[in-house]
């Protein structure tokens, strides 16, 4: 012992940092090595941990299902409304974003754009009848995911409203999203004025109708080689989208100008689809909701199948534990805040658009997407950080979706609930961020981390016999 | 000495690394410094370069010109008829790539694209008789060059082709540049069958009043911002344009679709254009033509203002030294060709296109295009290497175009002909390879490099009094 203590000290220091600093204060050498006990220290979590790792049933079940997901191939087969489409959907049923959540407590933005959609239905006469009609319980509130569909932001999807039809024939499964309504005063974040309701009609009579016809003339649409060439392009199909936008309008403006759609509906669908470099968001959203679907429902399999948030509450589903959703306290983004707003105007992570860091895409594809920093913040290299970060909690990289800067190897996808409580390593999600109030709408963007409480919550679930 | 052999040696070899074998063999330790001799040891570019390396006169003009080339910005105005709007155009007169060049040294893709312009001329009436008029000296040939055009490959440009016509009004220049006819059987490969003129009559009849009244529509477009987003969206804007040639679309379909063009011309312009991934490219070429003509005619200056060939000759010009070429042979391009090509198919380096390296994209920009390497070969890593590597040979960074990857830095720009010669790293260049009988087209891809005996040459010009 006194031998050891008598020549220089060389330290290597586990875990807390505190404990290197006395030693490098008496001019000793401590190198510090990051490590944190799973599950932040969660006995519990820990202990159902140890019962998964490496439970050759888990892993059967987990290959299975990314298997799955891979095997998917998306398609956008058409357009249409959601209370026809949707097997589901109820006839005064509204859809939102996130795990399910009762309307007392649903951020601004949610029960703003909720509003929306009961005046843009007609059920109410103004905002004030609307609000009150919400509250009553006069209609039914459900998550999008519960119909196979996801909304971006605010996420709502009310009868009327067109959807767009993802069908993966690989797996059998179908996919639905909303269309995205552009910038600035929009339901997704909340506004329910009357130019909005009036953009959401045009949609629903006229932008629906000659998309519809575009498609019929193009024929049905493989969006997995569009979001892999966008890749390559610098979006990461989340947060970033020209690419996939200006990719899509080239394959859909020759279609339009040959279908049976008026020219002047064409022209105006062009011009609209054209001034949005986030129109593709909501096709990606769909697309990656059907590749996950595909893998959900394998028994045994910790693969998380969603990633999701209201604004209120942040959940997760997983492939081998049905319906249930795992939640915790949806983070306030920690972003780039548009000049006037902070972090106090915020309303909590929102939407269903982490369905694309679910499917490997967004915040895990960020090394395609390195001028999406100034978007987002940080640098480049962060960018190729978070993406290299995740292949530590993930089960496959996506062949099909490749990097060029990483010498175009496969995106990090199949999110491990095991891995993320094991490792601390947070799922890493590319997003917007809304002005708490309905209707100010997107005060800013950043890169946010999933809660390990889900996940802990799911390891704990799995382990029960 | 003695001493001096005693112990372990360690030495620096700089230079021919043969030298640093003989060491190694006998258990010695040699670190290699890459370097070579000025001029590659060409003793009188060197004394020439010795005279101007640190000249104030030199260094003063470089930036004055540097400055030139930073300012100007590039406008898309319109399209207009060769003949009407090339002020020197000759009512007989075929334009071409690279330095001048006459009719029986020029190789097979030019020679079959000049005979291709005739007949779209109507100048005969078939490919025997129009070889026979341009051998006869019965047509004025000239370099796109010396008419402030460019064009790709053959580059040809006869008095009814339609040419982009862009405008730099921060310096009063203008540049035009031909149409580009996609890929496949086209004249600019040297292909003059039936189809290949009548696509031609057709973009002279159809495609360029249909985007002259879509640009009308639209105003005038700023290109330099188009082409820095293109950078930020993969494309190096000479061998990779998906990006660019996307975000143009976008731009131009609602113009057209409100323009006073008939609506089957403008579905049939915008399906042709949706067609092909690198009909920005004239554009892009037209853009590097305005920026670098304006940087033109500074005198003392080294910067390179051109570098285009002729499937024959490489030729640099140089802002100081006037309308001069300075020529070496064209090299053969060591890249990746397509299925069933190799080399000795392979025409020599062909096209205008090289105005964009010149510029400090392609080959310059390739850090903005990591996925570019699967096209001309090399990895995503020789892509940032060669960005690198031509700031040692280049003026400036230019802000307007930066490069996501190498944390926002701009492109190396404005190449100093003495830079080359004094370090021997050659411009480097991304590029389509021909095959060398006309009409076969494009076999392959790949970088090649400037030749160094054309900038040794204009530091002797330089150097005299």
């Amino acid at each position: 012992m006194s031998a050891l203590f008598g020549g220089p000290l060389s330290v290597l220091n586990v875990g807390l940092a505190s404990f290197a600093e006395p030693i490098a204060a008496r001019g000793g050498t401590a190198t510090q090595l990051d490590w944190a006990p799973p599950a932040a220290g969660d006995r519990a979590a820990g202990a159902a941990l140890a019962k998964l790792v490496g439970d050759p049933r888990v892993e059967a079940a987990n290959a299975k299902a990314a298997d799955l997901y891979l095997a998917a191939q998306p398609r956008l087969t058409g357009i249409g409304r959601a209370g026809e489409v949707l097997p589901k959907m109820g006839k005064r049923m509204i859809l939102h974003a996130g795990p399910p959540i009762e309307w007392k407590r649903m951020c601004g933005p949610m029960q703003g754009a909720i509003a929306g959609a009961i005046l843009y239905e007609g059920w109410a006469g103004d905002a004030a009848r609307a609000r009150a009609m919400a509250a009553s319980g006069d209609v039914a509130f459900d998550s999008c995911h519960h119909h196979a569909a996801v909304g971006p932001m605010a996420g709502i999807i009310s009868p009327s409203m067109p959807v767009w039809r993802v069908a993966n024939p690989a797996h059998g499964n179908q996919s639905f999203c909303n269309l995205n309504e552009g910038l600035g005063k929009v339901l997704r974040f909340g506004a329910n004025s009357a130019e909005v309701i009036a953009r959401l009609k045009w949609m629903e009579k006229t932008l629906a109708p000659t998309l519809a016809a575009g498609l019929a003339q193009l024929g049905e649409l493989e969006l997995k080689p569009l979001m892999a060439q966008a890749l390559h392009m610098g979006d990461e199909v989340h947060n970033r989208n020209v690419a996939a936008s200006s990719l899509l309008i080239r394959r859909l403006a020759p279609a339009l100008l040959k279908s049976t759609a008026p020219a002047a509906d064409v022209a105006a669908a062009i011009e609209f689809i054209a001034g949005n470099d986030h129109f593709f968001l909501n096709l990606s959203m769909a697309a990656c909701k059907a590749m996950l679907d595909a893998a959900h429902g394998v028994a045994g399999s910790s693969m998380v199948t969603a990633m999701a948030r209201n604004g209120v509450d942040f959940g997760i589903r997983v492939s081998g534990l049905g319906a249930q959703w795992f939640t915790a306290a949806a983070p306030v983004v920690d972003g780039l805040y548009f000049s006037g707003y902070g972090k106090q105007d915020a309303a909590a992570d929102l939407g269903d658009s982490a369905i694309t860091e679910t499917a490997g895409l967004g915040g895990f594809a960020m090394a395609a997407a390195p001028a999406i920093v100034k978007f987002v913040g940080g640098t480049p290299q962060d960018a190729l950080a978070n993406t290299l970060a995740m292949t530590h909690i993930t089960l496959r990289r996506n062949g099909a979706f490749t990097l060029p800067a990483l010498d175009f190897a496969g995106t990090p996808a199949g999110i491990d609930a095991r891995r993320v409580v094991d490792t601390g390593i947070l799922p890493v999600i590319n997003t917007g961020i809304a002005h708490q109030e309905p209707g100010v709408g997107q005060i800013g963007a950043g890169v946010t981390r999933a809660p390990l409480e889900c996940f802990s919550k799911a390891v704990l679930r799995m382990a029960q016999p």
